[in-house]
């Protein structure tokens, strides 16, 4: 039964386990207390900050434990802020950050004088430095930018970016909560966020380091845990499980990595050709060598998952169709790419080529049935027949479904004949087009009418 | 090798560890996602809600899982004093809650609009409902209190406050840290705080329970998990380690918490015979059955401590003798008693009279040790002989040798005499007066004077 969504939480990693339960007789303690359990508590947490600083690449005092990466992100973005308020209240983050910069970001806009700019990613979901460069300002007070991406796996230009915004005396805040198992992050970051969870770590803790000479000022009630920026009884047993696995987790990156990374390799190229309409999105080569994304056309995300997680298969997904916000996923929307049938698939240590293979051959099995149950579209009309405008009433209707009238209706237009698609799905607004971009057909554009707005395609062959 | 500092952190519980062993392997999964993995961890977690929401005596989907006491506070006051908005921006709590709940005041007092009043305790560290209804405002937000208090145990009215409050149309926050293993917290209260480790669950698990009806607007980041109360990953097997050791220390509690009744009253007892010129402070009856403490005159609270480490014996302090910002414990001074040499003695589940008796054998002589190192006060004056005016420059002195040399000089002057003793010691300002009630000489106040101020003391016998 096959787990493929570390990118998610990934199992208690051996040395985690070892380490948690080795350190629940010796860490409950209060290690600010002075008499024995205290100082025994202490110099457990000690060994801890010495491991997680060796491995992230940073000095023990300048990292601190949260609660999770999501309090290590919210934690940072805030305190980062508030140490550059002189500076002003502007805020860079790429438009594919974790959902934890994106609401810390929002908070920030929220409040009084703060102002958020998304530098855009291009359809592998990979940022530019020029991208950050042409977007710092004088009052900028930070910039926010993931190592690697957690839904498509793209690893970001983090060393030129933190260039940039070095150049341009910015803070850069690294949310490394994917990329951290497989290394440290390079380049002259400021602040770096991640996550035990991730790699094997047990739930309940995050880091986070701030480099000396970065301003910083911690938000909220005053507490002196953690240098002042962690507030709340230190989680200690679950604090030394992270090191000791990250410690682990890392002594066989290189090897893992480059054994997953054929694994990958192989999906991308087989599910392209196992599976009819599928996108396989995200960058080919500088990814994380675990995980992989693609959307299929016509297919219901969350039925597809239920399908797959049947067949003994657990995967993630970013599509829409998945949520109960019924919003697309904004990282896929960023990259303009298809969000409808989406699978995330990210491969746990271990994982074996035999348990690959069994869900190359689910998966087509998978889709089929799945597509089964929708009424696909047939052949289209000859080149000449058809008409020349035909307008499509999707009101009403989500995911796949516009996209699956749109494509019924492309064949009842003659070559240059234009289909109108009425959708007040939020999503049609990202799919429309990405299936027009896959198919080759013109992508004419929106328009805001009543009830929802109308799309225009027009059909090239 | 006894530890008697539960009121920090009590060890594991043999259920907690069972309980966070055994979902280790079941509960490592994101509780969201809809694949096996994700479900079991989701019915994990609902059961764990239900166990906690039925020992707290609160609805499941009134409580969430925050990752500690201190977070379960911040996030309830915020919440609450930002869901009641529009009545007001003051604040009641008592003067001698938690450093949590004081630091989340400040931060309140510290924004634009914030007001925070403290309601006085009497000796004995109690408030009154009439203390709170004297305070309450119509522009009152939110009130809080303690259920009881964490540095003497005393119990406080909650369920009369409560009454007051609600009469008052103002939430009441408890932070029920201290009692929620002895039992359910009675009243109507409106919000609930509590920490697992306090109970022998593990570290990185609090509760916030906010009652339905109860104006609450999370503050920070949007986050969905946990009703969108207390963001971040769950940390799930520790969750359910917290929720079954409540079970378990409740259904202890009575049997247990009689036990230990009865050994806190012989330390209460034998303590004040045991050791001269000692104040063992708190109510003697409305209290914590497993909690006493005490202070002894003369004594440098962390000398102490580490002698008492020494003989085996783990004690904790709010003296500020052992503190590093050497402010004395804000909970003593409000209740106006001696800080100095101060012990704190809760004892975990299990103590037997043996440990107790060897902790009685050992104390008496532990605080002889320390005070033989200080020049002690000799014999007083006759009444009749000595000055009728004495002054004594402790400037640069710290606790407790400003009231080791007002000692000293009471003797030197007649009865009738007054002494003045010039300290900027922050302590002496709490000590002196409660060195004066205890022995019994009038205590006439304080003056400001450069470079530190400068108390009067009248000899009465």
């Amino acid at each position: 039964m096959p787990y493929f969504d570390v990118a998610s939480a990934a199992p208690l990693h051996p040395v985690a386990r070892q380490a948690l339960q080795a350190s629940l007789d010796e860490g409950w303690a209060d290690p600010a207390r002075l008499y024995r359990e205290g100082r025994r508590a202490r110099l457990l947490l000690d060994a801890a900050r010495e491991a997680a600083a060796d491995a992230v690449g940073c000095r023990p005092d300048e990292l601190a434990f949260t609660p999770s990466g999501t309090h290590a992100v919210h934690s940072g973005v805030a305190g980062a802020l508030a140490g550059r308020r002189r500076a002003g209240g502007h805020l860079v983050v790429s438009a594919v950050e974790h959902s934890s910069v994106m609401h810390a970001a929002e908070v920030h806009a929220a409040g009084g004088g703060g102002e958020v700019t998304e530098v855009p990613v291009d359809r592998t979901g990979a940022v530019s430095a020029a991208g950050y460069a042409e977007l710092l300002r004088p009052d900028t007070a930070l910039a926010c930018l993931q190592s690697a991406n957690h839904e498509v796996g793209t690893v970001q230009p983090v060393a030129e970016v933190a260039e940039v915004c070095a150049a341009a005396g910015v803070p850069l805040l690294v949310d490394a909560a994917q990329s951290l198992p497989w290394g440290p992050v390079e380049g002259g970051w400021s602040l770096l966020a991640a996550s035990a969870h991730k790699w094997g770590g047990p739930a309940g803790v995050g880091l986070l380091a701030v480099r000396k000479g970065v301003r910083f000022a911690p938000q909220g009630p005053a507490d002196e845990r953690e240098f002042g920026r962690s507030p709340g009884f230190p989680n200690l047993p679950a604090v030394v499980a992270a090191a000791a696995s990250l410690r682990a987790v890392r002594a066989e990156a290189e090897a893992e990595g480059a054994r997953l990374r054929v694994l990958v390799d192989r999906i991308r190229r087989r599910v392209a050709r196992l599976v009819p309409d599928v996108e396989v999105v995200g960058a080919a080569d500088l990814r994380l060598p675990h995980l992989v994304t693609f959307s299929c056309l016509y297919v219901d995300g969350e039925a597809l998952l239920h399908e797959l997680d049947r067949a003994g298969f657990s995967v993630s997904s970013g599509s829409s169709c998945t949520s109960s916000t019924l919003t697309p996923s904004h990282v896929l929307k960023a990259m303009g790419v298809l969000s409808e049938g989406n699978v995330r698939v990210s491969l746990p240590v271990g994982t074996t080529a035999e348990e690959v293979n069994a869900f190359l051959e689910v998966l087509p099995r998978a889709v089929a049935s799945v597509r089964s149950e929708l009424g696909l579209p047939g052949a289209p009309a000859a080149p000449d027949a058809g008409a020349g405008e035909v307008t499509v009433d999707a009101l009403g209707l989500r995911c796949p479904q516009p996209v699956i009238e749109l494509a019924k209706a492309m064949g009842r237009v003659a070559v240059g004949g234009v289909v109108t698609v009425l959708s007040d799905d939020e999503v049609a607004r990202l799919d429309i087009p990405a299936w027009c971009a896959m198919r080759g057909h013109d992508y004419l554009g929106e328009t805001a009418t009543a009830p929802g707005p109308s799309y225009r395609v027009r059909r090239t062959h």
